[in-house]
């Protein structure tokens, strides 16, 4: 062996030591690692999970909940529980729960069906909204980097509310607003580079042309602070499957502020917004509040596991977890660029922290059989086509060793394969 | 004591000692009663459930498979189970179990959502298909006596396409029909009488005026043949949480007919229903087969126990489910018949057999109190606003002992409460 190699290969070493060191010293000082108790995680010092932002881990509280659910509330006390159990009121009841973690006041939420449904519904309601006081609004704004199923059920919502569709990259959309908007659906955070975007100006923006403005909160809730009634956000939209826990395909939430909610005209007003749904009665009566929200019968399975699982932020903040969050983010970026050679990967994320969620997302061209290698190796991220590399970072459950690894494993995993490939930044 | 009095009373014992008698016989030369032992249920005698129609009882299979889903494919393959453990093609596997229970080949039925955004899915798809080759159809009919939910959506969904609603008697759908007809939403088994209506004369109704037709199986799917592919139905939903025992809130389910799938134009084009839902493709592009009719991601939870639950129908035909169904309801009026006074109720569902669903409605005037007292004494039925007794009978874990149990349960709370009541046939 030259020098010259066994040299670099100190350096090497020595530079993992040192951030193998400063891990320890964060995960000692944080708050929040113990935490991670309340989760189901292998504690084998290998995986790492970093798909959190896709569907987060178990929470340990809801395998006996939902035993408690199938065998006791369904099995013994069957059809009574929809009172006795309280299932009936549980789209509320957990829309209050999930409310102080987007900065909502109780009584604007309610959990049930997928995210795209609830996009449907917000959408159509804001566009019934703003023509209330001027019916010649005719355009519906969406950002041109949503997540796809937003722009096809925007697609949908125009076509059936006679409106035309405007898909803008996001730095454009306060510049495209005008008198013709009617409505406008952003996402908070972008699902491919983590990018995330300024919440309370453009709210403001759409308020200034008289437009009402759907939030995607998807990837932000339970990951930052949102602050919905603070900005006067009018509706919005999220899933609970990614930040929140609640289990694959766990129902989404629809926030509607509290003073718009008896304007809200629903596309799919189903028995269980009725004002008064055991009535049975032929004609249609929107239930007053949040409830009028709700469409059909909830599922309570899928609703009740996601119950148990919101336990884990009893007396967190999601401040804290914000905090934690960036120091996270931070120590990724700090440890890829210390690991990986310059040029082998380019982050697309934001470095600024006002701009970044609570992923990183880093393109290679290679990225669908890096990931693949990850995952092998128990470094869980996700790969979305055509380059990029997710890492989610889950501050109730992820720690700065397992940040430490991830990169270490993302470096060894580059080396390999590194032969006949090369980021091409800003691609 | 009286001698008549005394008579009365013997004459009455010995008509009980009979139907128990004959009870024991039916009950003895069931073929379905091994059925039984698949269901979580009280074997304390007492304890007779008539409200399969609403929430089905728990089959023994979920609790397991259940507990299998939550610990292990979501807590330890997380993100993995999407692919390795099946998840993400749920919807159609599931579909296709239920498939043959009402009459359809493979490949055109989708799990998902609740009943009313399928009912809004179908009636807009199927008005769009008419206007196809017929733009100018504007008209919806709905059957007048429909479940309230049916309505207030197809009354959104004429609404958003520029439709009419007509709600008509189901008696005068046929002749309502015409030229400007679009689509025609009908339920199968009236919710509240258990009225069967004639799927096959009033398909073929529909389509000798060039519209399409929706069926609402909620309350005959699984309880009797339906035969979809036989009589050409054009669209179908259907909940699985009543005679299909998927547990409260199961996601419903959505039949389009093999060869109008390629016009099903959705109007909740979500990200699951695209041909690449992974392409993350800004344009949207329709799935072809049954998955188009899927929406967001599916509730998972929700969805397994369901298709644990369908277990219960290895080797039983719903043909052999109808036979029992119709001895069953026999069987119950003939005890009413005999234990309570004439007057005291009044039966209002049909009693010809092809016009019965799996359901028995008594109309009494103190309904309400008498459900309760049923209820408090083991005999779990519902009622329904303002004057109905609902019973619903589930061949696979009821018995001819359970129903005789019942109408003894039933006279004997009805003779404690006559003294203010009694019926008005016909109101």
């Amino acid at each position: 062996m030259s020098e010259l190699v066994e040299k670099a290969e100190k350096a090497v070493k020595a530079e993992k030591a040192e951030k193998a060191e400063k891990a320890e010293k964060l995960d000692a000082a944080d708050e929040l690692a113990v935490n991670r108790s309340e989760f189901v995680l292998e504690e084998d010092g290998d995986t790492v999970y970093l798909d959190g932002n896709s569907l987060g881990a178990l929470p340990a509280a809801v395998p006996g909940r939902i035993e408690d659910v199938v065998r006791r509330e369904w099995g013994e006390l069957r059809i009574r529980s929809w009172t006795e159990s309280g299932w009936w009121t549980a789209p509320e009841r957990i829309g209050d729960r999930i409310a102080p973690l987007v900065g909502a006041a109780a009584g604007q939420i309610v959990v049930g069906d997928s995210t795209s449904v609830n996009v449907f519904k917000a959408l159509v309601a804001a566009v019934r909204m703003a023509r209330l006081t001027d019916p010649g609004r005719d355009e519906i704004v969406v950002d041109a980097t949503t997540f796809p199923t937003d722009g096809y059920i925007a697609e949908s919502a125009a076509r059936m509310t006679g409106c035309t569709l405007r898909p803008v990259p996001p730095s454009e959309v306060a510049g495209t607003l005008g008198a013709r908007t009617a409505a406008v659906l952003l996402n908070h955070v972008d699902y491919r580079t983590g990018r995330l975007h300024d919440l309370p100006s453009l709210t403001a923006a759409v308020h200034a042309v008289g437009a009402y403005v759907v939030w995607d909160l998807c990837h932000s809730a339970g990951a930052l602070p949102v602050g919905l009634d603070a900005h006067r956000v009018d509706l919005a939209v999220g899933c609970t499957y990614k930040y929140l826990n609640g289990g694959p395909g766990a129902p989404a939430f629809l926030y509607v502020r509290e003073d718009l909610q008896h304007l809200f005209d629903s596309p799919l007003p189903g028995w269980n917004s009725h004002a008064e749904p055991f009535g049975m009665r032929p004609d249609y009566e929107p239930a007053p509040g949040a409830p009028r929200g709700r469409v059909g019968t909830p599922d309570i399975l899928s609703m009740l596991a996601l119950e148990a699982a919101l336990e884990v932020w009893d007396g967190v903040t999601v401040e804290a977890v914000r905090t934690k969050s960036l120091a996270l983010t931070d120590f990724f970026l700090e440890c890829v660029e210390a690991y990986v050679p310059e040029g082998r990967v380019a982050c697309v994320t934001p470095r600024a922290h006002r701009e970044r969620g609570s992923q990183i997302a880093l393109r290679c061209p290679d990225a669908g059989d890096v990931m693949e290698r990850l995952i092998e190796r128990g470094v869980v991220g996700d790969f979305r086509r055509p380059d990029v590399l997710r890492f989610g970072f889950t501050p109730l459950y992820v720690g700065f060793a397992d940040v430490e690894r991830a990169a270490r494993v993302l470096a060894d995993v580059l080396a390999e394969t590194s032969a006949d490939a090369s980021a091409e930044p800003g691609t």
